[in-house]
């Protein structure tokens, strides 16, 4: 993909269908319950309707996308974690054997993991779209080419095009990349102008001394390459890294495809981010699932102008908290199209009218 | 139910699977992931050991058990919903017409709803245990007889049993009782020692004046009953509903019967702790699921010890959030099994060694 294909696709996103949400909050507020008072259930169910243009819309079927790649600042050793693990999760994802593929087999989610710069070979079932081995080490060199990002993104887009074609109505936007909470802090500190000890975790869970080696990373990453706020692929091939570009790719042709995107944890929100300010109207097809325990975490969804509405203190990535916000979509659209309204309520009147009677004639036991 | 008999099946409540859970404990310890990362999903999954003595549990399984029954203070114009609407939603619940039937219908759960003392003949479909037509208004006389509380919290019990024997595994506890957040509210502050407006909101959205009445009802109820702090019974008959009372029985049953008890909002997690002070023992069973709106539940988790998972601004009740807790315990069972440990991955690392070759050779693209 070209940065000008990019540009034009970014143009053509769609905007939510403002006339099937409007309808759609009508029925909301017809449903015979207190108004409001399925809360955040009702807006989900409102801006689905805006994507899909169904006033009862559906999120039956639902697909986690697991973007992987090797992030080489693992060099300055950010991670506890060694970054073969990136090559094994991706296949084990394939299998069902992680945490996140193994909850979305319990609930009959696809997920399709796209290989887009792991080091070494492609694990067998996961999707070929191995643009390098690995990312640039960012505190001493860019992470990708300008170029790569843009072909890292357009790896992201065609998955929720692909995803459009498997009939799939809710994406979950994952991750599999050692090293990629340093990668998401320096994207996330560039966009916002907040300091790197602001956005930067213990990820999987770092000793204090790895921890302040990380945020020193993050910021002599910045400090170095200078990325450019208002340029978010910029910033993407400085200090990012190919699974960021790619879930940020996702993102955007999820709002072009009038898909829900549903973000996971720390990285899947900043790759949010990173499509709204290159996409605003990604917003709209943006759902938020768990809050990470990352503190960047926060300051992302802050920026998004969106609460989660899980609290599992789950740092695990992968996508697993999109297969729980899967459930909470399709619960809203059950409401949605389950539930009477007060019109049909007071139809339904009819053959309760000679209980109340019992109450009434004043027949008590 | 006799008190004495309660007190028999309270004392004969057993403790968690010490032996499971200490086992389960082990084996999170061994899935493959960074320690701890699954969060609340690793905590849910470890108690599901102790409950049901499987190191890998599961709660396939599911019902919503509602308890229905008017509430006398009604006539102090606390709530803005008509009283018949008691009846009329048990009987919709059971056609899954209201909000969390419809979820609970997409989910496959099932939906039980008791009439412990709708004001009216029982509607179809729903379980007729009606203890009386409606309590007593708690501004002016008790709610009921110390019996009959008892008899309530017997039929809450009497359910948990029948889902045993259905096959339940994890039961959400809910109810439908028009004037409720009122008589929760005044055995909240009973339990408590909180004062009314401490514990009292809006409910289902009362204008500034009822919202000012409804605080005064409370706290002229507990003025004029006196409840003692220490005799749950006492709180129950006196400020609280038949309502509450089987649900505070329907959470010793699962305890008693080993089965999840899922706490839905302000209501139920009032009950809940009603459950816990007649029998600390069904803590280990107890599962908060969605943070209600209610000012007092807050009050009522930290009483509890607990904090809920969900935020999504519901103030429905009926088992709503429930539903979406029971996605949570099934996702955290199908992480617990499906996972592969530290020793599998290892194993399966035999496979991938040829594709990190191709890195260790240095061949990169």
């Amino acid at each position: 993909m070209l940065e000008q294909q990019l540009m034009e696709y970014i143009a053509a996103v769609p905007d939510l269908d403002r006339a099937a949400m409007a309808q759609a909050a009508r029925r909301q507020a017809e449903l015979a319950k207190p108004p409001g008072s399925l809360g955040k259930l009702e807006e989900y169910a409102v801006r689905l309707a805006g994507l899909t243009g169904q006033v009862c819309p559906t999120a039956d079927v639902c697909r986690v996308a697991v973007f992987a790649a090797d992030n080489g600042v693992v060099a300055e050793g950010v991670s506890i974690t060694p970054p073969g693990v990136t090559l094994r999760q991706s296949a084990q994802m394939t299998r069902r054997k992680t945490g996140m593929s193994a909850m979305a087999d319990f609930f009959g989610d696809s997920v399709v993991v796209y290989d887009v710069g792991i080091a070494g070979r492609t694990p067998p079932a996961v999707v070929d779209c191995k643009l390098r081995h690995g990312t640039g080490n960012i505190a001493v060199e860019p992470a990708v080419t300008r170029r790569e990002a843009i072909e890292a993104v357009g790896v992201g887009l065609e998955a929720a095009r692909q995803a459009k074609r498997d009939g799939v109505q809710a994406l979950g936007i994952g991750e599999m990349g050692i090293g990629n909470t340093t990668t998401s802090a320096a994207v996330l500190a560039a966009l916002t102008g907040r300091a790197a000890f602001e956005v930067t975790g213990r990820g999987a869970g770092l000793t204090d001394a790895a921890f302040a080696k990380k945020k020193e990373v993050v910021a002599r990453a910045l400090a170095r390459h200078k990325p450019e706020k208002t340029d978010v692929l910029d910033v993407l091939c400085k200090v990012g890294g190919l699974d960021i570009a790619a879930m940020c790719g996702a993102y955007i042709g999820c709002a072009g495809e009038r898909i829900a995107a549903v973000a996971d944890g720390y990285i899947s929100a900043v790759a949010a981010l990173c499509a709204v300010r290159l996409c605003p109207r990604v917003q709209g097809a943006l759902f938020l699932s768990h809050a990470s325990c990352e503190p960047g975490y926060a300051v992302a969804a802050q920026e998004l102008g969106q609460e989660p509405c899980l609290a599992l203190n789950m740092r695990l990535g992968e996508g697993s908290g999109c297969v729980l916000l899967f459930r909470v979509l399709q619960a809203a659209c059950a409401a949605m199209s389950g539930m009477a309204t007060f019109a049909q309520a007071a139809i339904d009147e009819g053959y309760l009218a000679p209980l109340r009677g019992a109450d009434a004639d004043g027949v008590t036991p």
